[in-house]
């Protein structure tokens, strides 16, 4: 077994370097912490590599941690690998999934992001997906990046229940749109009320940037946009409230 | 015109204050920045009590400050103020409003909260309420101050646009049955799907806290209790997301 003494082993400090982007792309991995996510994780095969296990941990007799390599070390370890105030104690090194291998089947749900920029945002959405029963999700340019901390521990395990690809929007749009989908954006400005929909088999639903909305360019490209209607004096919804409202609404 | 030199001066240390519960509860008074909450705040006869702007700022032109004392200070005193990153060089202190004044009307739809604690999602179900076009919220025991700077913020200046009161919520849920409201309490374990839920012509909804729900107690007590289907793997649904989904669906 493993064990490591000190938060400057070499390997700690790779560690550390997850929680930027540019290292978890070069990489190809990326970092969770605490029980329950390595627990959601360890569920999907292979995603798992390596579990780091504070030596006043242990793990629970239901894991299976036959393909994982176990590594024990000194709580400081896991504080200094963790962004929270209140680390676990357990952590673990996740591969990237492949977005190449993913297929669009026609009874798919679908949700797009546009732009959305905000990590709590981007994470209650996929967390929402889930609970939705979508089938994929797929982030444009400019979403705050799925692997990121904030949003790992927003999607509350999510992220490991259904496909997250990063994509080209315009290309993804078009493509669905081939399959046969209806595609349905979202606009404050125009559109139609999303109670005129009657709910589809299938769909894929865009939501957009937190201030901006949309980009023209996508929104010129979908079947049908939609807005939800404000009675009151809020000039919007949050993003994440208004995909939540959507897509339970779309999914009949 | 008065003028603030100092970030020592005896008000700004007053104001700060403002930051704190206790200090609210006991002046009555409240603190808001940025442009666009003072903006909305202005809206609501005699709410303001005082501008405090900094020196390289402007009061735009459409303003009505004929009951409204406005302070000049230098960009410091500002940025000593905010609890933010970039302060907007304005800040007012405002009036918490008297609950004892609210009355329920048969139209009402209401939303109660029942220990939410998050400062965010406190907002978020305040701004989507107002959206929503409710006409009340009540705030039970546990729940985050609606006046403290994290909630202002995520409400986006909807706190400004209909009542919110703290209360009681024993006594609020047997107050609105007493009316001839349905009211409905949420909780994943027991209740009808909200879908076999005619949505009625008023209502009260309540919402609980994130980790463990509404209280026992307030569950007994409602008409009906409602929960969302959950159709992926996910194992609930972010309070805020939920409220959204709930309270369009029973606006009808």
């Amino acid at each position: 077994m493993k064990h490591i003494e000190s938060v400057k082993n070499a390997r700690v400090k790779q560690w550390k370097k997850l929680h930027k982007k540019k290292e978890r792309e070069e990489s190809g991995t990326f970092l969770i912490e605490g029980f329950h996510l390595v627990e959601e994780a360890l569920k999907v095969e292979g995603l798992v590599e390596e579990i780091i296990l504070a030596e006043d941990r242990s793990i629970p007799a239901q894991w299976n941690l036959d393909y994982v390599q176990l590594t024990y070390a000194v709580p400081e370890v896991l504080k200094a690998m963790s962004d929270t105030e209140t680390p676990q104690g357990i952590a673990a090194i996740c591969k990237i999934p492949r977005s190449d291998e993913v297929t669009i089947k026609p009874s798919h749900r679908i949700l797009m992001l546009d732009n959305v920029q905000d990590p709590g945002n981007v994470g209650t959405m996929i967390r929402t997906a889930d609970a939705a029963g979508l089938d994929l999700i797929i982030l444009g340019e400019g979403c705050a990046d799925v692997y990121s901390s904030k949003v790992i521990r927003s999607t509350q395990g999510s992220l490991f229940h259904l496909p997250i690809i990063r994509g080209n929007l315009t290309e993804w749009i078009k493509k669905t749109k081939e399959e046969g989908f209806p595609v349905y954006g979202t606009s404050l400005q125009n559109g139609v009320s999303y109670h005129e929909i009657t709910p589809p088999p299938s769909f894929a639903l865009i939501l957009g940037n937190e201030g901006k909305g949309m980009a023209a360019e996508h929104l010129a490209q979908t079947d049908q946009n939609l807005f939800i209607p404000i009675y009151g004096q809020s000039e919007s919804l949050n993003v994440g409230v208004a995909a939540g409202i959507l897509m339970y609404y779309l999914r009949g």
